[in-house]
């Protein structure tokens, strides 16, 4: 079983009514559970300063599957980082848009490596890459 | 066919070159679709902030998935916005950890909304939301 | 006095040992003022998202000095909004490079409005924007 | 004098539309200044990953001056990084609040680290850096 440590806060009444309120608008239930969410955020930003450490990414790419070439292109892009793509999904936006999200788990330089690569190719109108964690590591 | 605008831009020689390194570096081939790429960032930034128009957004959860309750919950809230949700991936990160890609369309806010709902359920990691665009209005 | 609302958190103990590594390479002494930074972080993004409540910015422009109708343009733009201006300092970074940092008091709309302006400067080379508080109600 | 190099690049018609507004609202008068003004934003973002690069930063710290020990321990930290300080300046929010900006020309881990432990004093508020760039190589 994890080991919980727990701890005492101290916050300004003012502080914490504002805080009460903002959490609750975002949906939390209690302080508790919106405190270890900001600890996780940051250390989800610590995770990918780091550079031999596993991490997960999320590329999303908007584009015009008519381009046919464009297609070939990001399907031989991905082909050489086999390696580190978990998965890869396509949706039908309209008749002419694509969205194609791409998981990744890999270092961080690796996977903004192929974020750049897949976001450069000529056609793709959008692309972005969430930066994530594989959990392991965050409880 | 759509209707292309040519116009000539200048930049200073050390300028110039300090982009086309840093471009290359990203896997440009040339300079206008970088600066493209550029401008269509802005203008995607732009959609973000408008309250009546349609975009499109990723949001990716890790999360355990031993807590079964923490499953519903996620199954939950994603079926009170259907209307929004296009369609859902589920990864196995390890043993414990998954990692799920929800992929919506629809206003801003309310995508902001459901991303903070998700986020905010007891036993999600991480959560982060990417946000895309439809395509329609950007070429 | 201000009345202090103290309350428990549990943190998983693995989490708990990241987080105090990571507080402490930010100078941290104790993981309370730690969290209470990150709970002020979000009041201070909220109170931006805000239209009629004075928030406080911060706009930093890198120029070169020797081109003499910039500098006049950025006098009357900053008079044109004199009443939401503080102070401005003005830094000689080398021979021909200028940090001026202008500091404002007002409506979040106002300021980034005056922030795009004052970077659209031709001759502007950088211009940055940091999201402050009046401190008021931020305790 | 510094060489000029021009190119053309082509832009989708009602792409190049909704950019003209966008800049427009921004207070650019023409597109070449607001598409320079892209490229530097991205070559000062790649100057911040550099490890041996001085660029520069502008630090704003929210905090109340009632509490004497803070303003000592402000000053104390500030005189340790005398080195790479270039000036800072006092602003008078209200009765109890200051807003103090301090200017700094270094490297780029310097200034976060500095920043850090400026953030991290119990009493400031809130702080936030801005990454700037020391300009010669920003034409």
């Amino acid at each position: 079983m994890a080991r919980l440590v727990r701890f005492g806060i101290s916050l300004e009444g003012e502080l914490s009514k504002k805080f009460d309120n903002l959490i609750s608008k975002r949906g939390y239930t209690n302080r508790s559970e919106a405190i270890r969410d900001l600890i996780r955020d940051e250390l989800v930003k610590e995770e990918w300063t780091r550079t031999k450490f596993d991490v997960s990414g999320v590329i999303s790419l908007v584009y015009d599957h008519h381009k046919r070439e464009l297609v070939d292109h990001l399907i031989n892009i991905q082909h050489d980082h086999q390696s580190i793509i978990v998965a890869s999904q396509h949706i039908h936006l309209d008749h002419d848009n694509c969205l194609e999200v791409v998981v990744i788990k890999g270092k961080a330089d690796q996977i903004k490596n192929l974020a750049s690569k897949l976001r450069s190719v000529k056609g793709v109108k959008h692309g972005e890459l969430a930066m994530t964690t594989i959990g392991r590591d965050i409880k």
